[in-house]
Parts: C-alpha cells; sequence; structure tokens
C-alpha cells in the first residue's frame, strides 16, 4: 500500500502554501514515491490527537510506521527511499546538522514573525515588538548568507533532505518581502522552488483547498 | 583521538545548568565515550563561525565529522556508539519523530518564555506579553502530558536518544515552576536527570565555570 499522509481538507487563503504537507509531498516526488491524502476539517479531535499529539498536520503512514513532525516525515520518506542523503557518514551527520539547523536554529525565528504579525496582530504589543522580531530573524538569515558561500545547495552540490526542509522553512517568507535582503537565499529558494517535484507537490496542495467548497 | 566539543569558557550565573554542550556532554555519559573540551571565551569571532555559523555552542569534532547543532550531535554520538536508538525501523522512525518534537514543537515555546522574561524584560511589551506566553507554553506541555500516557520514557520503556532531547528542552524549565501543573513530565524530567549519565554531565558542565576565574 502507498504511503498516506493526512492534512487539512480546506484552511483559509493566507495559509495556503505554507501547510506542512508541502514538505512530505514535495519529499514524495523528489524520490517518486506515489502517496495518498486523507483530508481532515479538524486536527484538534481526540481521533486525530493519538497521531498528533499537538493536533496538528501532517501525520504519516505506511505498512510499518506511523509518524508525525515534517522533519521526521521527510527523512523517513528519504531513507525508505535510499535517496536525498549522503552515503558517506560525513556527510550524512552533515545533512541531519542542517536539517536540524533549519527546524531548531531557523524555523522559530520565521515563525515568530508570523506570529506576531498575523496570529497576535491584535494583541496590544504586537506593533510594537515588530521590528525586534524582524531584527532577530535578520540576524539569523545574515548569518546563514554568509555561511552559505558559493554553493549551489547548502552543503555542496548535491540537493538532499536538509535543502528540503530548509528551503521549506525559508520559504515560509515567500511574500514577506524578508528575503530581500539576501541575495544568495533568495536565489537559494528560487532555485529549490523550481525544481519540478516541488512545482508538483506545491501545485497539488494548492489544488486540494480548490477542490473542496469552502 | 577522542571526539571534541567546544563550549564557553564562562557563563552567567542565571545560564549554568542550561548552555547546550550540557546535550553532547549527557550522550557521551550515556555511551561511555570519552570526550575533550575545548573552552572559548567568544563564540562570534569569524574562526568560531566557520563552525557554527550562528555563534553559539556546542560545536563537535571528531576524525571524521565536524558539525554543530546540539540535536545533531547528539544522534551522531548515539549512531557512532550504535547505542540509544531503536534498532527497528519503526522505532527508529519513532525516536527520530521525538527528538525533532522537542526542538521543533516543544523547544520554541520554552525558548519563548526564556527570551520575553529574560532577554526582553526592560521592552515595553516583556511585560504584557508574558500571560501569552504562557498560555501557548502550557498548552504545548498539556498536550505533551496527555501523549505521554504512563510511560517512563517518552516511546516506551528503553531510553533513547529522543528522551535525551526532550528532557534536556523541558529542562530549560527548571526553576521556573511551569512544570508544576504537569506532574507526568516533571516526573520524566526528574527520572532522566536522575541518571548517572546526566548527573555527571551535569557536574561537569557546572564543574567548568567553577574552574575559571570569572
Amino acid at each position: 500500500m502507498n504511503p498516506t499522509i493526512t492534512t487539512f481538507a480546506w484552511v483559509p487563503e493566507f495559509a495556503r502554501g505554507f501547510v506542512r504537507d508541502l514538505r512530505p509531498r514535495w519529499a514524495f516526488e523528489e524520490v517518486r514515491q506515489p502517496y495518498e491524502v486523507t483530508l481532515i476539517t479538524d486536527a484538534k479531535t481526540p481521533a486525530h490527537r493519538c497521531y498528533q499529539p499537538f493536533g496538528q498536520v501532517p501525520t504519516y503512514r505506511d505498512d510499518d510506521v506511523e509518524i508525525f513532525e515534517s522533519g521526521a516525515i521527510v527523512l523517513h520518506i528519504a531513507e525508505r527511499a535510499g535517496r536525498l542523503i549522503p552515503a558517506d557518514p560525513a556527510g550524512r551527520a552533515r545533512m541531519m546538522q542542517w536539517l536540524i539547523s533549519a527546524l531548531n536554529s531557523v524555523e522559530p525565528y520565521v515563525m515568530a514573525l508570523a506570529i506576531n504579525d498575523v496570529f497576535e496582530a491584535d494583541r496590544d504589543w504586537s506593533g510594537a515588538r515588530h521590528a525586534k522580531v524582524v531584527e532577530d530573524l535578520h540576524r539569523r538569515l545574515a548569518d546563514l548568507e554568509t555561511a552559505f558561500g558559493d554553493r549551489d545547495w547548502i552543503d555542496g552540490d548535491d540537493f538532499t533532505a536538509a535543502d528540503l526542509m530548509m528551503i521549506s522553512v525559508l520559504g515560509g517568507l515567500r511574500g514577506s518581502g524578508q528575503l530581500d535582503g539576501f541575495p544568495k537565499l533568495a536565489a537559494y529558494v528560487a532555485r529549490g522552488e523550481a525544481r519540478p517535484a516541488h512545482r508538483k507537490a506545491m501545485a497539488d496542495h494548492i489544488a486540494t483547498f480548490d477542490n473542496v467548497a469552502a
């Protein structure tokens, strides 16, 4: 049986292109693994929380494994396919370093901006705090821009699961203008999103919401 | 040659017990791998940023691999030793799910509290925002408490690298009283921190700062 992921049947306009089912979708396309999608309307139900304790999407299931966390799911898809992970132990360790870096050193700053400016826009402190959130984010982006050097991908010539994750995380800034001062990172994200596998994943992700009546 | 980690020669009192070199130290002790420590006074230098682009600690080096990100370092120490990782692929995938969950779904909320209440305590919005930061943190902790059930460790009877990471992340709340309403999580953290390997790692971590004149 093909692996199955769970995601939302519908999300508001502003969330389209940003829901994290995009990450496993992209990984499936990169390794050419057909997959099924189960659509749910409410992730906060006890039934869904059995698979995702925080009441979020996506979750992943195959004949052997049932997991959540988009980072772990992408890694599992890559390992199962024997793709997107360097064969040598040192390259593999660096892939893991950058994958975790995307999730722990970069994403919290990307999310902080979305939380402050979108989800907490109506709070008293939101406007005053905005500049500090942007300052912290830009410091991380500047460090990453410097580290990136002249490589095509985050650790060299080959696209890995770490690139998929870092570009997905940086893709959370799409449309915000926050990458404008970081030309290497902007080019890196554009390079990743131009891959046929990303384009197919994004098209399928968006089509989900178009197919369901609001 | 023994693996080497880099950490700070000195940190202020409030940071002791919380610097992330504690994580690889704990992993080394669990797998009984002797290691060396290189102490630095400034992580923001260009020389150190070659190894850690964000100007942080720890970094890790052995004969084959040079990496940063405490999550990736712990995983590498575990893989190198063939310990702390379930042998079956499904157990391994769940270990990875919880390790990444600690770093991506829990730690941002733990850090948000420390950032708001310590590092941004002097900002205009900090006091007003505190209650919302605690509310978000508690929602995550409540979800985790529910998911934990009656297990000893996060995925069953065996302590894995995921427990090391989740307990390290929750240990960031040590002394804050934030775990008081979550008895299973508090007991879980206490169980982890009572392990001889954790006690040795913590003692060595603290001793570093005692040995260096302020």
